[in-house]
């Protein structure tokens, strides 16, 4: 018996799941990511904002199928799939040939036809996003200790960000707390508790998944922290000195794009059906229709529920989608029957606000405050991988708690400054 | 009694201590540096070879000056300092008027004369820089996994590292391990112990500022780790290919730069006379002939010890200038004494090679082996700044002793790539 190689495209929550489930004799496993590191994205914001370093929050993936002699590790940036030879082709020319094709691509920050808004307001889904506003929201507090023009110091501590989904609220609630509590005592020339952090929401209110009564809750924990929330107000324009909020321009030179996501090309590169914000349509089996070989999962995958509602692109439903995929190969192998459609179990919403605060939604069981508060960090540390990493944030949360300094504040360059010397 | 207004430029092991050691009536001190950290030099080899997280050896400079409300700090790149009028110039355009100023603008690594070699054998000064060598240190074995000619695989599997001093030691001794030890059961195609690790050093032995006997030891245990060292032999040639030693073209595809560095241009700013590195001849009391109110400390001062000896460009010996220059603008201010010429007090060599390995020379006492190795460990630990960087640091040391694994090893781009999606 020859072995069954599969091919799975991307090392985020769902390839790496179907990977680890993926166990089986005579089955190879190539994992194929154009980055070396699995990224741990519900706490990239945490990089953003100076809570986290870069490496407690992404593992090399091959680190992590160290024991598996089954799983082979490739970098590589996939540009397209020939489905008549089975065969992905790689950037740099090289090509892999596959007899199970699953494609994990994920989704990135989309701006809704407003690309050029990109430079001004940058998103957050890869590191090197996160270290971007990082270096421009602690360079926005230097430029304004040197400003001597009290209209340009007012702009460079006008910190605006673009929807208040989970990620918008947290972002606005930590950089709330640099601003009045962790900088104060640094600054000589400015006060930094007079920054002024927006949060922009085109919908009617913060949380728009979470109930009525969660999201007045953020908002009020938001506002209590310093932080003015518009919701029911788009942004109009976006350009290097600031926003339009409606018909208001706001000057504000650090603005950060908390809005949307779009999915990953995985659709086009195998001529399936595309719903409107790009994700490929699959059967329930989540294969691609006429191509039973080829699995679509995760944030790139439209994919409905038992109940007709879209699953949602959060880490757990990418987990359930790599989990059963990994069951389905797992019979074909072994010519058993393969499982019924996939079934998406909801879990329930998280968002933490900011110290003591925090909202969960488990349908029946709702809570807000400090037990949730304390639920919300405990499960972000239990969801890790490895002890080394729980060690290392468990420390960098103590460490905030205890003494509220940060300890992730760098300023990196893109490149070298080399015209000093 | 107006202000007297200090301007320290550079906020490296000099600049700081002194800002931390002067605190004097009517006295402001202002820092200026175009990063917005200090940074532990001495360990910023270890980020470069995936041991330790970039912010673990890094600290926002106004962070540390939080409780002193007499220092500021100024994010800004200093471009000349005109001595008549007693102002420093920025970048930026702006100005700071200084009564006594203080340049500890340290050094940067040098190709005396080869500067075409630096886009292919990049140096190791700043934070940027380690990083891009982690980029270019994994990126080679990921390559090399998908190489299918024995020849280029060769290529991206040999590693030379130009220079034996401390840093070339110790980065040839941890990737040693990386190929040995860390990576081994990760890959696929490739047998990482196949990797070829260079040490090149034109001098006639590695580690040429400890005695002999201990050189031989540091040689000896290199090559137990499977490090190919070469003495006495100068690099004559490097570009995208590799390197030639003498005669001798070998093809290596990562080339680390560890051999010199040359000083800040800080002489220049305010004409003192140079030695022959660049670095700024100062007066006994460190200041600028003809200009008492202008010292130059730390790496980008020349300074002789009391047997015509110059101070090596390390840590303790800008600590120790700082110091003495603080206690010189003290008595100035006070109107007692001025302390005598500076002393350099040499306190001993420490360089570690490898696990339970590392040379201690203190003049009368000399060490080896894995006593030298936990003394340089804990020194280390001792010298970083705040528990939080000690306990991060003990941590990653901790867990690499306990499972062998490198936490920081994250291969991060220069830009974000935007064309997948």
């Amino acid at each position: 018996m020859d072995t069954h190689r599969v091919v799975v495209v991307g090392g985020g929550f769902a390839g790496l799941q179907l990977a680890k489930d993926l166990e089986c004799p005579d089955t190879s496993i190539t994992i194929v990511d154009r980055r070396n590191h699995h990224l741990f994205q519900p706490l990239l914001y945490q990089v953003a904002t100076t809570v986290l370093a870069t490496s407690e929050i992404a593992w090399p993936i091959r680190a992590l199928f160290r024991g598996r002699k089954d799983v082979s590790t490739l970098l590589g940036e996939v540009v397209g799939v020939d489905t008549e030879a089975r065969v992905v082709s790689l950037k740099d020319g090289n090509a892999i040939p596959y007899d199970t094709l699953v494609l994990a691509t994920g989704a990135r920050h989309a701006y809704f036809g407003r690309d050029e808004w990109e430079p001004f307001a940058p998103g957050l889904k890869a590191l090197e996003d996160a270290t971007t506003i990082r270096r421009r929201l602690l360079l926005a507090f230097e430029k304004a200790e040197l400003e001597a023009d009290p209209e340009r110091r007012k702009a460079m501590l006008t910190f605006s960000i673009i929807g208040a989904g989970p990620t918008g609220v947290e972002m606005a609630g930590i950089i709330a707390q640099l601003a009045q509590r962790t900088l104060v005592e640094e600054f000589r020339s400015i006060d930094t508790r007079s920054a002024r952090i927006l949060l922009i929401e085109a919908g009617p209110r913060v949380l728009p998944v979470f109930p009525e009564a969660l999201s007045r809750y953020a908002e009020q924990s938001l506002i209590k922290m310093g932080v003015e929330v518009r919701t029911g107000i788009p942004v109009t324009a976006c350009n290097e000195n600031g926003i339009a909020i409606g018909d208001e321009f706001v000057s504000s030179r650090t603005v950060i794009w908390a809005a949307g996501v779009q999915a990953s090309n995985a659709a086009a590169w195998v001529g399936a059906e595309k719903d409107r914000a790009g994700r490929a349509v699959v059967q329930p089996d989540l294969t691609v229709g006429g191509k039973p070989e080829i699995f679509i999962i995760g944030d790139t995958a439209s994919v409905k529920a038992a109940d007709g509602t879209p699953v949602p692109g959060v880490a757990p439903a990418a987990k359930q989608q790599g989990k059963y995929v990994a069951s389905v190969i797992e019979a074909r192998r072994l010519g058993t029957p393969t499982p019924s459609a996939f079934r998406y179990r909801h879990l329930g919403n998280l968002a933490t606000i900011g110290p003591n605060s925090a909202v969960i939604d488990f349908g029946k069981i709702r809570l807000k405050g400090g037990i949730a508060w304390w639920i919300w960090g405990l499960a972000h540390i239990y969801f890790l991988i490895g002890t080394r990493s729980r060690l290392a944030v468990g420390l960098s949360w103590l460490w905030i708690f205890v003494s509220g300094h940060h300890s992730a504040r760098l300023i990196t360059q893109k490149e070298t400054l080399k015209d000093e010397v």
